[in-house]
């Protein structure tokens, strides 16, 4: 069990430089704090929200719902930003269902942690790790 | 002119108890922290974003652009969450567009800030300053 900290996060942002996207995409909820610094600090205005919530269906298999897709048409390349690709699941659909509905865009990923076991590896990320990690978004 | 950090932020979210609506709605870019950290403290993924940008229009008059309208058919009380009710056309605009979509909808509104100043005051608030505010997810 690891806890991320607002510090780490501020350090990791200063020293990442990230290319410039035409859109950034949030995967609510948890990429949303990474998108909205990652569009500060890229001064973009262009940042969305696409929802992914994960639901027990017969406890046997879980169930990804994607949707509030917003209108991506004016921009190609966009960065879809999520916290952590853990079973790499909610990357893996939200990547599926945008690709249906923008052919011809292109979606790069990144998130902070990339687990190893992940079944999806973003193009961007900042650290590799197998532990549980509490966001500083967490602690409520 | 006045620094918020990230300890201030926390702070003001341990000591404010918000009645959990069915919806959070950010106003993107300057509510998606706000709404993120708001979500996770209520325990909620309902957690959408609108997009409202303003738009220079012959150098006289500000243009709002509001997209990106999530769908809220299945919520009835929707929170507005923003950073700052600053000149406080961002959430009339927000609440025309909403209220014109939705009309049957409870919407309640949001800030950490509130100018006295405003047109607009929120249904919440946090602090009333006449300062400018500089944010933590400003620093990059």
């Amino acid at each position: 069990m690891k806890d991320y900290t607002f510090e780490e996060f501020k350090h990791d942002l200063q020293n990442n430089n990230i290319k410039k996207p035409d859109a950034i995409l949030a995967i609510a909820r948890g990429g949303l704090t990474f998108a909205h610094h990652l569009a500060e600090k890229m001064n973009m205005r262009e940042v969305f929200s696409i929802n992914a919530i994960s639901y027990d269906k017969d406890k046997k298999l879980d169930s990804i719902n994607i949707f509030n897709i917003p209108d991506l048409k004016d921009y190609e390349n966009i960065l879809v930003v999520d916290d952590i690709s853990d079973s790499g699941d909610t990357f893996i659909e939200v990547l599926k269902v945008l690709k249906e509905t923008y052919p011809n865009k292109n979606f790069q990923t990144i998130a902070i942690f990339y687990k190893p076991t992940s079944k999806f590896k973003p193009d961007i990320y900042f650290h590799e790790t197998n532990e549980w990690i509490n966001f500083f978004w967490e602690v409520y």
